[in-house]
């Protein structure tokens, strides 16, 4: 086969299955076409930019192009947009700027990733008004805080995103509104998180709108105001963070078929309904490791460990890309909060469980010891078997506890298992029982 | 049945069967005999109180013995040492200091405890020299340092408890020569937690001393210098922690059989060979949840959770006492260090294992975010099935992710599957693989 590998998309997914491809193939041509020109950039850092923390958006990218290109020997070309997939011929159409050429591949990855939802509020295009899903606007909304040393910010969504830049931005002496048009923060974390943070929110000084809609900004060119149904509030920049949706449209117009969550749909190596095309990132579906359906999961971990397994399938190796369990993590501001698996009872109860949950909280350390705090932990689990479903956890330390609980999701591990499990106690670190574990025993008294 | 429960010894086990029997059945008398006058208390808090982080003895009491006695109607006698057990006329001879007593049992829980090892030391009477098992101990430490403003202290044993107290005795300002006799201090942790906590203690300002046999001390009437075989060094003060052994001499003559390890065997319910005989805590065996062999693992969480498994299976839920992974955790200054499982490879084999191990070190945050640290993790699986057989982390935050190996161990999961499993990411929590999953990755590497 003498035709290159061909990526779409030189981010997380589309940079780790080209260079792990050319890792285990070094004979084999790996092309990569970017529309843009930054990738393998971390785009979860950008709040972090925003925020001051980190110095240059340079620092967000791991591997510079000409890395890719010289020591990877991966043939990268950015500013290059593939405009169609031609799955029959197994050619790709691709717009370099200047004209257009065809470029046949023995086997495709897509990787075209996600955007920010664009929501259809009036004023979305005044200056100040932004969304937040790449690196060219976490430089404009740093070069505009900078520029106009702006008092009080709307930010739109009370996601991960909304919270983090609404730490950044309070980082910045402006003044916070977050408008969230569900009833709480972060709802994919469920209610005990929601609660904990949404009162850290307040004492961190943010003013909170929950259950509010936004209808749309105002101002001469800048923003000057956001607007409710029934009530104009001035600000002087906003940021919307109401999602993602996964860039299928390349992908549709080939015939490439997406699944019920409207990503592309694959199996568990990645492909897709056409021969030799994969998919993978934020523009595809995965399968959820509780339920087994797909689920969409647009996350950093899930891009890359994907991209890497379609890099060793299609040199020989069929890999499968793993499950999701959907775990996610968020820093709002002193707060740690994590999530992993179902956490939401109807969704449970759709996917055949039967579904009980606990709620705990215990100090991080022994409660003698200088420094602990608490740690609120919720575990799901179905009532007849005890399977654990889905957990979470919040706090001013100890978030990354719940890959304990991720794990135990991917060992299909019971309440009373994960119970007992021989985890790590001194003082300094945890209680004797961690807190996870008191979860586990509470959560083992109330299954069948 | 009319007759009590009765526990021998008031420290977590027994206090953990006690207060659990009582909670599921308030109608059983519950007779628990402690030799002492401290129940329930924190012995890994110790150090720390030494230190000065703890400010009082008492607050390392979770429960005090009123508490057991009013709230949690247990029949709590302090000062009640038992003296002889006959398993066969179901009683227990006790001693509460004036005279002695049959108590009749209906179920009867040894949870007589472990004593710190006594070296055969030259000048071990002396005063200023200590060992650290109980709170006695600790409290003598503490003063002993207030009276006598010690500059230079030597510490036998490079285990968990020496390096603690080197940290609790050099935030005292006393200068710490620590001696270990192996080549490495924490020896159950492996070499690469070894090779750092070594750099780290050195850069502390502690003399480390490995590969040193101590022969005793001399002094006057308090302790003047440590002897090695060849070198006397000036010291005011010694802690010696060589290690615990079991407490079973109550047992033996009982009739009560000991495992390979010499402490009490027990079955998965904590039975020992005679009929309503049970033993738990630092006493006992407990199964090793990667051999399935009986192993000797006296820490607080192996104690608390079979005491408690046994008060349900005396009030006539049988429950078992769960399996151990050995996992353990210590605070060496500024580092934490973890392991789980089986590090050691001839022990690895000696189970019927072909080990196969890596060492990776990777930030516990992203590249870019501020204020991580370097974790180096290490991993170890069967080369044949992959299965994942023990594990270590060492680094300045993040060694509670011993946690995540620890339940794969429980789980039996392979070193391929923890690769795929889905772990939190954002960057002020890890890298994007975090580090036990590139752990997890190299090491599939490498087996069959």
């Amino acid at each position: 086969m003498s035709e290159p590998f061909v990526v779409i998309g030189g981010d997380a997914a589309g940079m780790s299955a080209a260079s792990k491809a050319k890792r285990d193939n070094p004979e084999l041509d790996v092309v990569v076409f970017e529309k843009g020109e930054w990738v393998s950039y971390a785009a979860c850092g950008m709040p972090y930019f925003v925020k001051g923390d980190v110095e240059s958006l340079d620092d967000l990218v791991k591997v510079t192009p000409e890395s890719f290109r010289e020591e990877r020997d991966v043939d990268l070309r950015t500013g290059h947009e593939v405009v169609g997939i031609d799955p029959e011929h197994r050619t790709v159409t691709v717009d370099d700027g200047d004209e257009t050429f065809e470029q046949p591949y023995a086997d495709l990855l897509v990787a075209t990733g996600a955007s920010a939802i664009v929501p259809p509020f009036d004023g979305m295009g005044l200056d100040g008004v932004f969304t937040i899903h790449d690196m060219d606007e976490a430089g404009a909304i740093d070069a505009f805080v900078a520029d106009h040393d702006p008092e009080t910010a709307a930010i739109v969504g009370g996601g991960y995103v909304g919270i983090e830049m609404a730490e950044a931005l309070a980082a910045r002496d402006v003044d916070v509104h977050l408008y969230e048009m569900l009833p709480h923060v972060l709802q994919p974390f469920g209610a005990a998180v929601a609660a904990r943070v949404e009162d850290h929110l307040v004492d961190q000084g943010v003013e909170l709108h929950l259950d509010t809609a936004v209808s749309g900004f105002s101002g001469e060119d800048v923003v000057e105001a956001v607007h409710l149904d029934d009530e104009v509030t001035p600000v002087d920049v906003a940021v919307v963070g109401v999602g993602v949706e996964p860039n299928v449209d390349l992908a549709v117009d080939a015939g490439i078929e997406t699944g019920p969550t409207g990503a592309i749909a694959t199996d568990e190596y990645g492909r897709t309904n056409h021969d030799h095309v994969y998919a993978a990132g934020d523009c595809a579906e995965a399968r959820h490791v509780v339920t087994g359906e797909p689920d969409h999961v647009p996350l950093a971990l899930t891009a890359n460990r994907a991209g890497r397994a379609i890099g060793q399938t299609v040199t020989g190796t069929p890999t499968s890309v793993g499950d999701v369990a959907g775990t996610a993590i968020v820093k709002a501001f002193e707060l740690g909060a994590a999530r992993t698996g179902i956490l939401d009872e109807e969704r449970a109860r759709d996917a055949g469980f039967d579904p009980v949950s606990v709620t705990i909280s215990a100090p991080t350390r022994a409660h003698y010891y200088p420094g602990g705090a608490e740690l609120t932990v919720t575990l799901l689990a179905d009532s007849d078997s005890g399977r654990l479903l889905g957990g979470s956890v919040v706090g001013g330390e100890g978030a990354k506890r719940i890959d304990t609980v991720a794990t135990a999701l991917h060992a299909e591990m019971t309440a009373s298992e994960l119970q007992y499990a021989d985890l790590a106690y001194a003082p300094p670190f945890g209680p004797v029982w961690d807190p996870v574990l008191t979860a586990a025993k509470v959560l083992d008294g109330k299954v069948d």
